[in-house]
C-alpha cells in the first residue's frame, strides 16, 4: 500500500514524463483539495514560448478558475522539482495550504533566495519519489548533450 | 521637455490609475522596446479573482505574445511600484533587458527578500515619478479604510 502522499507525487511524475515527452523540462505538478485533484499541468515553456509557463503556475491557474476564488488555502500543491523564487512567489499569493516537491532544485530552488518567499501559513514537505524526479531530470538533460 | 524615462513613467501611472478607479490596487506596468510601448497592463487580481494577476505579469505576456519569442532581453519594464518575489522572478526568466520602478515596496518587494532574484544582466534604477506612485497608493488604501 502507497502512502497518499506517494499516490499523489506519482500523478506529478505522470504529468512530468509528459513534458519529458513533449521536450520540455520534465517539472509535473497537480493541486488537489479534499483529496481530490484539481488540476494537472506540467513545463510548457517551449510549446508557448513563454519562461513563465513552469507546471506550478499553470496549477495555479487552473485551480483558481475552478474554485472562482482568489485563494487556495484548502490546497495541497504536488510538485516534482522545488519551485523557484517566481513560482514560489504566486504559491504565496494563492496562500495555499501545502506544499510537497520530490527534489530539490539546487540552482535555482526557492530556497536559495530566501525561504519565506512562502507564505507564512504554508506547510512544506520534501523528498517524496525524490529519486524519480531526479532520475527524469537527468535523463532529460542528458538526452539534450 | 521630460526625459524618456519620465515620459514612460507617466504612461504606467495611467494604467496604475485605471487599476484605482477599478477598485484595484493601483499599481501599473508598460513594457517597452525599441523606444515604442509594446504593452501596457495593471492590476487585476478582483476582477480576474486571480491574486498572480499582477501588472507586471500581465505586460509579461503580452510582450511575450508580441515577439513570439521566450525572451524580452531588449525590452525596459517601467512599473509604478517596486515588483514582488513573484514578478521579480518572472522578470529574471524573461532575461528583460532593463526595470525602471517608481516606488519601492516596504513591505513585498523583491529587495526585502533577495536581490539575486533578477537576472544578472538585468539593469534597474528607481526613484522616477515616486511621489505620484506613492500618492496613489496611499490614496487607495486610506479610501479602503
Amino acid at each position: 500500500m502507497i502512502s497518499r502522499d506517494e499516490y499523489f507525487m506519482r500523478e506529478a511524475l505522470k504529468e512530468a514524463q509528459k513534458a519529458f515527452e513533449y521536450g520540455e523540462v520534465p517539472i509535473g505538478a497537480i493541486i488537489v483539495a479534499n483529496n481530490k485533484i484539481i488540476s494537472k499541468a506540467h513545463n510548457e515553456v517551449e510549446r508557448l514560448k513563454d519562461p513563465t509557463a513552469h507546471a506550478e503556475m499553470i496549477a495555479i491557474a487552473t485551480a483558481l478558475e475552478f474554485f472562482n476564488n482568489k485563494y487556495l488555502d484548502h490546497c495541497t500543491l504536488y510538485v516534482t522539482i522545488e519551485p523557484c523564487p517566481m513560482c514560489a512567489g504566486a504559491l504565496s499569493l494563492t496562500r495555499i495550504s501545502k506544499i510537497i516537491y520530490a527534489a530539490s532544485d539546487i540552482k535555482y530552488g526557492y530556497t536559495l533566495f530566501h525561504p519565506s518567499i512562502l507564505h507564512k501559513k504554508t506547510e512544506v514537505k520534501n523528498g517524496i519519489l525524490k529519486d524519480d524526479a531526479i532520475k527524469l531530470m537527468k535523463s532529460f538533460f542528458e538526452n539534450k548533450r
